[in-house]
């Protein structure tokens, strides 16, 4: 597996915007308001005219070209007509720039792939990584450094956190990365694929696989550039990360659909799962599926075997997430004998309530306080026969007091997998903010509660057949 | 199919609260503050110490008994000790009561089946109908007459509207409230069915299957207490109005689960599959599902074919609702060559941009405002070979105009069922309340707009079978 350095890319000390302009509306207008919002780094403003660039309150000295810049550049932003691409290539070659954001389109999807040939040819010439052409660009939401030239008050940002995500589409990305800020999921990088003349999404797997920053890569993909590499490098890299893959085209209808849209050959889904199986991918088939189940793998560990105890203040939630969780081939754990005795005692001594059911799920029923549940989750993350513990949390009921985010705090002493699920509006809502501060993931459905079971028993074992836990 | 009548339940002149209490955190005091928040009835609470209940800034005289209260009474709702119920129901016959609503626990699920024969004994002796025991009651968000204990700050009732919800189980259905009313799923009544011992669930089923406020009928069912008698009566209701259920139980784990919660026979899973099938009964697996059907039903109409059209303004969403539309047995429409040409005479004129694709997806590109949406949505509804339109808008770009609003209240002029799709965050949730407010249901992922779009070709086809339309 190759990994390229693509540090400056996402950590330039300094960046011109090529094709920047004062009109607002205009892309190059858009990308100096993104790229100067909370990037700290220098942005040097280039276009024809070389008119002074006035964004965010700030004054940016434009230049006519890269070269006359008085300083190192690291990272160009290409937003001109792509017929001057390839020479503004030629251009930042001069002046030693490192990578190349081309968000400029007008190459292979428009029917001009001799353009975009010419574009790689005057790239490698001067050793020029090149995102795109024909993209969204990349955001770095820990330093800031954006590209998007989506304005923040159509499309939000997420917040900076462990999950790096890719997108062969920009615009459906752009509308999961808004998505994904309004649900509070923490991101690392976003990368917009575009055509990927140059750096592909084996080259930028690898990179995040090596990256400090990201916890878990997901993707949304029509098809792979190179099977052998993708194949190769997510293998590799799955065994250090969890790897969440969106794969669409996989119906005729939406292979046809893919292939006008990027170009893909979709190829036989068949050969993407197998594929995917074996290198260790995860395969989500929906926007919310795929980051259930990257939330759960950024902020829980893996499960290391499929027995699910469940938690509960709710039967009929219980009864649901029983079914949710043996459709997706997992199992209710079997709970030991001592834990049903330690259930027995407590409840003969009126510690519990005397209908509770301690079978697994366990039934705290509709009156239970939050002391009641932490008696019953210390039982069933004791108990041997336990690997996962789902918490099922109905907060309509008045008895169920914010104790229980600080139970939950106590429970992660226990070093087993928690995955919380608390349904409903408002209230829920804010005690499930407080509950993932203290880094229990917490789900808005039994439904999504089971994706993130799933996601976080499948990685088990993926680590645990290749002798990683 | 005998439907009972249950106006006096749902639309009672006047209420007494039997077990009516001053003091916070008890059943009766909660209930107290529910019913008199909005219901503008009679209310007379009753404690046997007689004492005056003071709840939402008002006072209201109490009686010992509801004999003593000198008004006639039309529903009772109880929550006093289980065993003082059977001798309260003899006090509602000698008064008049005309049904019970009894929230007190501690009947068959926890072991008194014999308690809750003699309760039903005593009811069909005066000729009571009764809800419960072991229940929330009953809450019509028409009138407000609301007997749910979970206070208003812990879970929010929904808005009025056609969606009516009933629910085997209490806690899980006050959560999926909590939850609709968070998501503004208008509702008309909703139902928590309790231990069933005399009205079950067909007779709300045929209840509301002619309830003029009522336009879909769903329902959170772990089991059937006469199979019978809901098949026959679901069947006929599906012809009026469509039905969806959310059954669980109905793997292993979930059918043990279930026994031990509602006591149901959950049964074999196969043969309510059959059931549902045959009696044009959609059936949701999840939560978010039931609501999404739901949604699209008391929106729209149901389609007359299964020919999808799509617009976007971005080629992944479009591939991947492709995906999903044919993973769930859809079509999508092949557009007519009047239309294909329609679209070429648009191009050649400059009318449309050169690089958009219309075969179905149809993607009018990223930088589309919503006049290109408009000539490419009215093509689609005049194609002879599209029975529904689905639009896709990935509002994150800029280019798509607010006029979109006025645009979709437009398109309900051709009379085929709409479903929109609006991944993202606080800007399209803006766009779609907006939008909801023109009648077109609106999505927040592609997976939830597939929901609606099947929701509304199944039960098409379920009509169109059965001579509907």
């Amino acid at each position: 597996m190759e990994t390229p350095n693509l540090d400056s890319l996402f950590y330039p000390k300094s960046v011109a915007v090529v094709g920047a302009s004062n009109v607002p509306g205009k892309i190059g207008n858009a990308i100096m308001r993104s790229i100067t919002l909370y990037y700290e780094g220098k942005v040097y403003p280039v276009n024809v005219k070389g008119e002074e660039i006035e964004v965010n309150g700030k004054k940016f000295k434009a230049y006519r070209s890269i070269q006359e810049i008085p300083d190192e550049i690291d990272v160009a932003v290409i937003a001109v007509p792509a017929k001057f691409v390839p020479d503004t290539i030629d251009e930042c070659g001069k002046k030693g720039v490192k990578a190349a954001v081309v968000i400029s389109a007008g190459f292979k999807e428009a029917g001009r792939a001799d353009l975009e040939e010419e574009l790689v040819r005057r790239a490698r010439k001067w050793g020029i990584r090149l995102v795109g052409p024909n993209c969204l660009g990349v955001t770095n939401l820990e330093n800031g450094f954006d590209c998007n030239f989506n304005p923040p008050e159509r499309q939000a940002r997420p917040p900076f956190g462990k999950v790096a995500f890719m997108s062969q589409s920009g615009a459906f990305g752009a509308a999961i990365l808004d998505w994904a800020a309004g649900h509070r999921i923490g991101m690392s990088k976003f990368i917009s694929l575009g055509n990927m003349a140059d750096l592909d999404e084996s080259d930028f797997m690898a990179y995040l696989g090596n990256d400090p920053k990201t916890g878990v890569i997901t993707a949304y993909l029509e098809g792979v550039k190179d099977g052998r590499k993708f194949f190769n490098t997510t293998r590799e890299v799955t065994l250090k990360k969890p790897v969440v893959i969106l794969k669409s085209g996989r119906t005729e209808a939406g292979a046809k659909a893919a292939a006008s849209h990027t170009g893909s050959l979709a190829g036989s889904y068949r050969i993407y799962q197998a594929a995917f199986e074996q290198a260790g991918v995860l395969e989500a088939k929906s926007m919310r599926q795929l980051f259930n189940y990257a939330k759960a793998l950024a902020m829980e560990r893996p499960a290391k075997g499929d027995r699910v105890a469940i938690v509960t203040n709710g039967g009929g939630a219980g009864v649901m997430m029983s079914d949710g969780l043996l459709e997706r081939g997992m199992k209710l754990a079997e709970l030991s004998e001592e834990t049903n005795e330690r259930f027995r005692k407590d409840i003969e001594a009126g510690k519990l309530p005397e209908h509770m059911s301690y079978r697994n799920p366990i039934d705290v029923i509709g009156d239970a306080p939050s002391s009641r549940y932490e008696i019953a989750m210390r039982y069933a993350l004791e108990d041997p026969n336990v690997d996962l513990l789902v918490v099922i949390a109905l907060f309509q009921s008045p008895a169920l007091d914010e104790g229980i985010v600080e139970a939950m705090e106590r429970m992660k002493a226990y070093g087993k997998p928690i995955v919380f699920v608390a349904p409903g509006g408002d209230y829920p809502h804010k005690m499930a903010r407080n509950i993932e501060q203290r880094g229990i993931p917490v789900y808005e459905t039994v439904e999504d509660g089971v994706d993130a079971v799933y996601a976080l028993v499948k990685y088990g074992e993926w680590l645990k057949e290749n002798g990683k836990i």
